[in-house]
């Protein structure tokens, strides 16, 4: 039997390192993660990432590794491979020379991307949007972000920050403080912890996180229901909004919010419908299909093409 | 001296047609124009169209003509060559066979494109954008409108719909009706006659244009420059996210709003800076450069590549 051919795949995030095997028909033969020492620095985030790969290298039954695809928070300049930028969760991480260290550090050929065009352009490529020319990608977890995906490649944009739509203005944002330092968007009203905070604000009391209020909208408490709907009804007029811009074949949303329920996407899908025009508003809008292994697979993707 | 080489160029408006001829270079050396007969059907409309063209050729000094390129208002499919949409100003225009019409009255290679589209194709490959890799192009007039433009062609979206970018929602514009029968988008505040309206709503009293009110907002009248403050940020905002989005090297605004002084500029170009990312704040943001030409330029651009 002849060894397998793969890639091997990383994805850093703020709070786990996750790394993969993966054959060229995107499948994932090998999987193993680490906590992200994000408080560390960046040689300690590179070494667990490494080590990671070498593990998987090591431990397979002799498969060929040709490449390694690196997708990682922050923002990525894909020509040097460098970290231009990275919020405080992946401490010293901007200015990290990524793509280097990690090609050193492994012996492969390295190519580096950013995590939520990582998950992008697995949907694209080999997820529900498979065969869709263009794609717009929306995620939705600690903060919204996405990408646009033009035949299988993620747009990355002038300074490699295209992709920012949790930084769009959003009605349903009023005046509210974003991460961004500005005001009103849609990330300040409609990720999960400002969707909680919009909850407790509502309620005038605390809850753990997001998942209890699912769990009482669950219940059939009014007020978790209202909350998610209203966060759904933010993220689908932001995209209806974009689909009238972009006029997508196809919108993936994903991203831990996408898990909140039923309530969450008919108010989303309800919202897209109500904003794209006409002729636009039977675009499908579809959740992810890859779930976790999603960047792992874009990243892979992104490792096969600096082999063919 | 040889005959100057050139494409004919016709851009098809609600008002009025305009037709060129055009040089590689993207010179215009003839020019004319009529009114759109748009209230008497597409035959006439083409007619009129047709005509100006067969002039041109007749009336120049024997240039050598080698193709067509057509601007035209509605939404146009490029690879059929059709009028897919269109609004009453064009009667009976949606279904027409704009291209395979203009071609066997021409008898020339012909191609088409949306006319906001081709003014965006002109700025970015032979106006103020030239040379930029990618460019987000936003025309203010009667409505609001534009193009995202990546390596000289406009996106043209899975239904030939992309850039109806005042059909997103707005902060800006409350709950007010808009052209699409939705509400709230940018185009519902922000467009030459709903800004007008807005002026009209804060002051009680109707005005002729807005022309007026550029001229009282250049007398100093406050609620003349609030007003056009205002639409200058609605638009400002509506872009500032977009740049977030697409992370465009470029942004350009032409449309007749945009001559309505630095007040609406200045409030723009503020608005771009609020919202933008802080990496992404320092965006270019130019005024057109081709002026009324600018769609012929493009439409020339797409006849050219039907000869090269």
């Amino acid at each position: 039997m002849p060894a397998t051919e793969t890639v091997a795949a990383v994805d850093i995030g703020g709070t786990k390192t996750a790394a993969a095997l993966v054959t060229r028909d995107g499948e994932v033969v090998a999987r193993l993660e680490a906590p992200t020492p994000g408080g560390d620095g960046a040689t300690a985030i590179l070494q667990t990432a490494a080590d990671l790969v070498l593990r998987l290298r090591a431990g397979s039954a002799a498969p060929t590794v040709h490449a390694l695809g690196v997708g990682s928070a922050g923002v990525l300049d894909a020509a040097t491979g460098f970290v231009l930028g990275a919020t405080d969760v992946l401490r010293g991480w901007a200015g990290t020379d990524l793509r280097g260290s990690l090609a050193s550090a492994t012996g492969l050929p390295t190519a580096v991307v950013n995590d939520v065009h990582a998950h992008a352009i697995g949907e694209a490529r080999r997820g529900v949007a498979r065969g869709a020319r263009t794609v717009l990608f929306v995620g939705v977890g600690t903060g919204v972000g996405g990408a646009f995906v033009i035949d299988g490649a993620a747009l990355a944009g002038a300074h490699s920050a295209a992709g920012h739509l949790g930084h769009q203005p959003s009605p349903y944002a009023g005046k509210l403080a974003c991460s961004c330092g500005g005001a009103g968007h849609l990330e300040a009203i409609a990720a999960g912890p400002t969707l909680q905070a919009e909850y407790e604000r509502r309620f005038g009391t605390t809850v753990s996180d997001l998942r209890a209020i699912a769990a009482m909208a669950s219940d059939g408490q009014r007020l978790a229901i209202d909350t998610l709907a209203f966060g759904g009804a933010a993220v689908g007029s932001a995209i209806g909004g974009l689909v009238n811009v972009l006029d997508p074949h196809v919108v993936v949303v994903g991203g831990g919010v996408s898990n909140v329920g039923e309530v969450w996407w008919d108010a989303l899908r309800a919202a897209v419908r109500r904003e794209a025009l006409p002729s636009l508003a039977s675009v499908p809008v579809q959740a992810t299909a890859l779930g976790p292994d999603a960047a792992l697979v874009g990243a892979a993707e992104i490792a096969w093409e600096t082999v063919e």
